[in-house]
């Protein structure tokens, strides 16, 4: 099969299609989407070697349990153990010999075929098309904030960075009721908040008073994005950090202390609640897509990605893309 | 009055005794402590300039309200405006208009006199000696934590640094049910640990697990501090910063990410809490104070403390120190 591989370079090669292992099912990509980790990866982060990609929708294609066969998933990407004390205790997602999708150990969705296990496999409903499907894990991320902490509705919300995660936590958070305020550094990227419906504000702007949020979300993807994040946040006030990269950070912690900020990680998310916000339409990710390559123009995609002002791009399998 | 001072250099100086204001104090310094933050406002932490000293006992010599007049106290360090939106709303400790005695805008404890308002005073119980009173700041620091997130009775915590600040929590979790252990990077510090019957372990040991603690406490007053307290956090576990420094911390914040890990900064507590913990002689304070200097001689203590292995050191204006 075709596969864009990473070695320390990208390239696109032909690999053996893998074999779906007991309980696995063999899934024909239809779209994967670039994330912010898959560009961070490229630079070294989690160390992966391999095929990356791990926001996808598919079709399966082969599964021992034959009721899959033919039916349009998406699939969480981390792929547990099981029997790990933190897979008993319900913490699945943090289990301590998983492998994750395109990220860790376990080749991803830049391909024709991904293998995943059946037990990591949502139907996609009907009414939900490809490309809306295809961003059920980065919504699942968004909303995986929502079971970390209250956000009571009404209450003020800095997201920071107007990029692809952005404009998803932003309209997650919105939809929930919180008064969010989209903060970037990008003059197009901030518009394109406004025309989600969401507000939007310069990272200078003078309208923006430091230290008067309750809530604030670093979705910046760089490492400078935690000090600015802080610098918003009100005392004993909450700062969720999305973003990751390759780079250590560097910010001073004595705000953190003297102010009595928490400093909240949060990773993947639950894919049902993605689905059912996407069913309903409040999350809208068409107007995110920047441009759908076919697979096999995957490296362009990468260069469009770097070069261009742009936010999502997406690979294609279909015939015709 | 005798006064160390700080203008970029220490020294020690005659100048005017303190007037207090309407509502204030004029009180006589019995014994002040050196904390690792008035070590840090030396580096520039803060960019405090005058009197540094916030830990201290005293008694109370001057003040319209009589009834205060020869009583031994302790001071309450924030002196706050009390009527800007954080006083109103209870979290007067973060008054956006605050002087801190010693470190903001504030003349502090290392000297003969200090003023500070009367609403900041509390009188020490007759049985609790200067030198254990004099700990009530940073034994109110330590207590904070309880009552910024629940510490079942009996979960792990691993406290990183056994230093005077690392001592005083480890002590003030352990109180309070804690399975506390004390990590360390020098063996007499952990030995004192010992001494006060606190498990403790080397930061090495291989009998630390990595991954392993619900909650960490990060009291290393080192920039590494925060890396190394990270490692020992569990997926989806807490870690509480305590020290203060004047670099900027740098670390892996993907790994705060991926593990969804809290990082809860903590910062001044209560006093009350404090003067009854010690009351109660559950909280250890007198092995940790290695020498007491006379105020003439504080420049000899900080000297003494940049070259010496020492936990605590005080000073004092009572006769015959």
């Amino acid at each position: 099969m075709k596969a864009l591989c990473f070695d320390g370079q990208l390239s696109l090669r032909e690999i053996p299609t893998p074999r779906p292992a007991r309980g696995e099912a063999l899934i024909r990509v239809i779209l994967a989407g670039i994330c912010g980790t898959d560009r961070q990866i490229l630079k070294g982060y989690s160390g992966f070697r391999g095929v990356p990609g791990h926001e996808l929708v598919g079709q399966v294609v082969g599964c021992e349990a034959g009721e899959w066969v033919g039916k349009r998933v998406v699939g969480e990407i981390n792929v547990t153990c099981g029997s790990c004390k933190r897979c008993l205790s319900g913490m699945k997602r943090h289990c301590a010999n998983r492998t994750v999708l395109g990220i860790i150990r376990h080749q991803g969705a830049f391909a024709e075929f991904v293998t995943l296990p059946v037990a990591n496999l949502h139907e996609v409903p009907a009414d939900i098309p490809d490309e809306v499907a295809v961003f059920t894990e980065p919504v699942a991320a968004a909303a995986e904030i929502l079971e970390q902490i209250p956000v009571p509705v009404g209450s003020p919300v800095a997201v920071l960075g107007a990029g692809r995660l952005g404009l998803l936590v932003a309209q997650v958070l919105c939809h929930a009721g919180a008064a969010v305020t989209v903060v970037g550094r990008s003059a197009w990227k901030l518009d394109a908040a406004r025309s989600l419906g969401l507000q939007a504000a310069f990272a200078n702007e003078n309208s923006l008073r430091q230290r008067s949020f309750p809530l604030v979300v670093e979705a910046t993807s760089s490492p400078q994005g935690l000090e600015a994040a802080l610098r918003l946040a009100e005392p004993r006030g909450t700062v969720v950090m999305k973003s990751t990269f390759h780079e250590p950070a560097h910010f001073d912690t004595a705000k953190l202390v003297v102010d009595e900020i928490t400093l909240l990680g949060s990773r993947c998310g639950n894919f049902q609640t993605a689905l059912d916000l996407l069913k309903t339409g409040a999350i809208q990710v068409r107007p995110l897509i920047s441009k759908v390559f076919p697979l096999a123009a995957a490296l362009q995609a990468f260069e469009y990605l770097n070069s261009s002002p742009c936010l999502k791009v997406l690979l294609s399998n279909r015939a015709g893309t």
